[in-house]
C-alpha cells in the first residue's frame, strides 16, 4: 500500500550526510565557535548566527555554554524572548532558573504570552511564590486565568499536563458543519490530530481522527466516524498513569475531564512522551542515588543533593562492617579471610544489582506484581544459585591455590553460593517489600540490598571460616 | 481559549474511581481470576471474559499467566489470532517467541497479513531465518515485498521504524484537490496526522498538518500550508538519532527518504515512544549489568545472560584484593583495619555511582561532550571532596572511638576524603574515556568504576595504616 503514484528510480548522488548532520546542530564545535566568538566580542556575528537556530538548539546551546557567555547570549536574545517563549520550554529547568534571575518579570510574562497554555503553566510552576505571583500580574487576564486555573491541579496530575485548547462537536453534526465550523473559528489550537464530540452535558463520547474526517464526504454524520470507546482522563490522574495509558493502547491524544465527567482539556503524545522520559530518568536516577539532574547545579548544590544518600549507605556499611568486627580475631589467625571478604560481599552485590534492575523495572512497567511475584522470586532464587555455583567453584580453584589451602578454597566457594543465591533473591524481593508497604522500589532499594549482601556475604565467609579453619 | 461551546457547570456525581480504573484493566485479581476458571476448566467463560479485552489488555493477561495457562489461552484465541495479529505486537518478545512455537506459520502469516508494515516487520524480524521464511513464503505477495524491503535495511535503523503507508501530495495542488484525492483514494493508511508535499522526483519538500487543510477553503494552495522545513531521516540513520530528532524538535511525524533523497516511508511519534522507551531501558539495563530484559526467561537462559557480567566482576574484584593482600601484615597487626576496609571501599562506590549515572545520562542526553567535559569533571572533583570531607569527619570520629584510637581515625578519615574524592571524579572520567574510544558507556563503566574505587580505597586506608600506624 505503498504511495500510489512513486515515480521511477533516479541516477542521484547519495545525501546521507546531510540527513544525519541535521542531527545535531549544535555539537562541540559549534559551542566552540560561539564561545569564541563572545570572547572576541563579537556579538553581531553571534546574533546573526543563533538568528537560524530552532528554539530547541538554542536551548541546548545556552545550555552548553560557561555561565557568564550564557549570560550574554541571553541578553542577546532578550527582544527576542518577548516575542516567542519558546526555547524556555525546552531548557533544563536549572539553568531556566537562572536565565530568570536575568529577567524582569515582565518579560518572562511576555515570552509565556504567546505558549500554549500547559507549556505557559511548566514554566511557572516551580517558581518560588512570589515570584509567580509577579509574572502571572503581569499576563494578559484571559491567560492567567486558565494558568492560575491550572495551578488549582496537583503537581504531576493529568491537569497540569492537559492543553485547554482542543475541539468539540457534537455528535449529529455532518463532516460538512464541522468542516465551516472549523473553518470560521479563530481560537483553534495551531495543530491537532483528533476532534472529540461530546453530549449535551459537554462530556466527551467519542474522537474522530481528523483523516477519517478528510476522507469522508459533507453529508456524512461524525457519528458515524466516531472512533472505537474512548479513554476519559480525571484531571486529578498522575502524570505516570497517564504515560501507562498512552502507552498501553498506543493514543496519541485523550481527552480529560474533571470530576463531574465534563471535558476540560487534552493530552498529546508529545507531552507524554516528556513524560516517558521523566519516569525513566527518575528510576535511573534512584537507582543510581541521584535525586535529580544535577549536571548545571553548581557544586555545593550538588553536594547538598547527593550527601543525604551517602550518609544513610555510610550508616549501612557500618552496620555490615560491624559483623566483620565479631570476626576479628579470625582474621588475626587467617589473614588471608581479608583479602576474600571484598570479593564474596562485592560477587553478592552485583548479583543482587542485576535482579533488583529486573524487578524495579518491570514493577515501573507494571509486569510484576503479587500475582506472579513468587513464580519470579523462586526463579531468581535458582538463577543465583546456578551462577553462584559456577563462580563459587572458580572462586575456590583460586584461592584454593592463591594462598596454598584447599580448605580456604571451600570455605570462599561456600560463601559464595551462600551470598549470590540470596543476593539474587531478595535483589527481587526488596522493591517488591518497598511496593507492598507503599515505598518508591527505585529510590531505597539499592540500599537495603548493598546492606544485606555486604552482611550475608562477610557472615557466610567469617561464620564458615571460624567453624571450619579454627 | 477554551472550546467556545462550553455549557454551564452541572451537579452530578463524581466519576473519578472509574477513569481511574480504565487504568489497569489486567491487575492481580484479573489474573487470578482468569488462572482459577482455568484451572476449573471453564474455558467458555474465559473466552467470554477475554473476549472484551483491548489487544494491548489481552497482551498483559499473556504475560502474566503461568506458562501452562498461557498456551491454554493462546488454544483459545487462536481463530482470533488469525483475524487481527495486533495483540502479538504488544507482547514481550520472549513470550512471543513462545507463542509462535505453538502456532503454525500459516497461522501467524494470517496474524500479520492485517497488520501495519512496521508493526509486522517487527514480528517476524527477530525469528530463525528459516522460521521466518516459512512465514514471509504464507503472506500475501504484496505484503510479503513490503516486509522483505524492509529487512533490508540495517537493525534498529529509520528504515525497520518507518511505515510504508504515506500520503504525498505535489506543491502546486489546491486544499480542494488535495481532499477529493484523499476521499478517492482507497489505499491509504487508517489514520494520519498529516500530508507530505513533493517534488517531482518525489522528495519531500514540506508537511501539512491535516488541521491546517481541513480549516482552509479548497481554493487554498496546499504550497500556502506548508509547515516550515522539514527534517528528512535517511532510512539507514540509527533508531537513536530518529528518537532524538522527535524530542528536540517535537514532530508527531517525519519523512523517511532513500540514498536519492526521495521520500520511501513515515516514522509517526507512536512508534518512537517505544524507541524512547528502549532506550532508557537499556541503559537502567547495562549500568545493572543486565544485557537484556529476562523476566520471562528461564531460569538457564537467564542464568547464561547474566554470568558474562558476573565473571568479569569477579576478575575485577580479585584485582582489587590483590590489592588487600599486599598489606597482609598490616591487617594482621591492626585487625580494625579488615572492619573499616569495606567502608571506605563501599562508600566511594556510592559516590561514584552517583557522579557515574549523572553523567550516563547526560551522555544519552547529548548533553555531555568535550566542550564541556572539563568543567563538569572539575566539578564532581570539588563535589567529591566536599562531601568526602564530611564524611570523613564522621567516619574519623566514629572510628576513632570504636577502637580507642584518634589515629585509626585519622587514617580512616584521610582515606576516605582521597578515595570519595578520586570516585565522584572518575564517575565522570569513565564513561567519557570509554565513548571516546567507542564504547557505549552505559555497558561498561560500573565494572572500571567498581575497580578503581575499591582500589584505591584498599590502597589509601591500608598504604596509610603502613605508614601512619606501624
Amino acid at each position: 500500500m505503498t504511495n500510489p503514484s512513486s515515480p521511477p528510480p533516479s541516477e542521484e548522488q547519495t545525501r546521507p550526510e546531510e540527513t544525519t548532520e541535521t542531527a545535531y546542530v549544535v555539537d562541540d564545535d559549534y559551542v566552540r565557535r560561539i564561545s569564541e566568538l563572545l570572547e572576541a566580542g563579537r556579538t553581531g556575528e553571534v546574533e546573526r548566527i543563533i538568528a537560524l537556530l530552532h528554539s530547541a538548539d538554542l536551548a541546548d546551546l545556552l545550555e552548553r555554554l560557561h555561565p557568564e557567555d550564557r549570560a550574554t547570549v541571553v541578553g542577546i536574545i532578550r527582544p527576542l524572548l518577548r516575542l516567542d517563549g519558546e526555547v524556555l520550554t525546552y531548557l533544563n529547568e536549572d539553568v531556566r532558573a537562572e536565565i530568570f534571575k536575568q529577567l524582569t518579570p515582565q518579560e518572562i510574562a511576555a515570552a509565556l504570552a504567546g505558549l500554549d497554555s500547559d507549556d505557559a503553566l511548566t514554566l511557572i510552576e516551580d517558581l518560588e511564590e512570589d515570584e509567580r505571583e509577579e509574572i502571572l500580574a503581569a499576563l494578559p487576564v484571559r491567560r492567567r486565568l486558565l494558568v492560575e486555573e491550572g495551578l488549582t491541579f496537583p503537581e504531576y496530575s493529568a491537569g497540569r499536563l492537559m492543553q485547554r485548547e482542543y475541539i468539540a462537536v457534537p455528535m449529529f453534526w455532518t463532516v460538512g458543519k464541522t468542516i465551516d465550523y472549523l473553518r470560521a473559528a479563530d481560537d483553534l489550537p495551531d495543530d491537532f490530530f483528533l476532534i472529540f464530540t461530546v453530549d449535551p452535558r459537554h462530556r466527551p463520547v467519542g474522537s474522530v481522527p481528523l483523516s477519517r474526517i478528510l476522507r469522508s464526504r459533507r453529508s456524512v454524520k461524525i457519528a458515524d466516524l466516531v472512533q472505537d470507546e474512548i479513554r476519559p482522563i480525571h484531571a486529578t490522574t498522575d502524570q505516570e498513569e497517564v504515560a501507562y495509558m498512552f502507552r498501553q493502547y498506543g493514543l496519541v491524544s485523550a481527552p480529560v475531564v474533571d470530576d463531574a465527567g465534563r471535558l476540560i482539556g487534552v493530552i498529546t503524545i508529545d507531552d507524554v512522551v516528556d513524560v516517558i522520559d521523566e519516569e525513566a530518568e527518575d528510576d535511573l536516577f534512584k537507582l543510581g542515588g541521584i535525586s535529580e539532574d544535577d549536571l548545571y547545579r553548581a557544586v555545593l548544590d550538588t553536594s547538598r543533593s547527593r550527601l543525604p544518600w551517602l550518609a544513610i549507605n555510610m550508616v549501612t556499611a557500618i552496620v555490615a562492617a560491624s559483623v566483620v568486627a565479631l570476626f576479628e580475631s579470625t582474621i588475626a589467625s587467617v589473614v588471608a579471610l581479608a583479602v576474600l571478604m571484598p570479593i564474596v560481599a562485592g560477587m553478592g552485590g552485583n548479583a543482587g544489582t542485576q535482579a533488583l534492575t529486573v524487578a524495579v523495572r518491570a514493577i515501573a512497567m507494571r509486569e510484576l506484581s503479587s500475582s506472579n511475584a513468587w513464580r519470579v522470586l523462586s526463579k531468581e532464587l535458582l538463577v543465583g544459585i546456578v551462577n553462584g555455583s559456577l563462580l563459587a567453584a572458580a572462586a575456590a580453584l583460586i584461592a584454593g591455590l592463591w594462598f596454598g589451602d584447599p580448605t580456604i578454597g571451600l570455605v570462599i566457594g561456600a560463601a559464595m553460593i551462600i551470598n549470590i543465591g540470596l543476593a539474587s533473591f531478595f535483589g527481587a524481593l526488596v522493591p517488591l517489600g518497598l511496593r507492598k508497604i507503599g515505598v518508591d522500589p527505585a529510590v531505597a532499594s539499592a540500599v537495603f540490598l548493598t546492606t544485606l549482601t555486604d552482611t550475608i556475604g562477610f557472615f557466610a565467609l567469617l561464620g564458615l571460616a571460624t567453624w571450619i579453619l579454627l
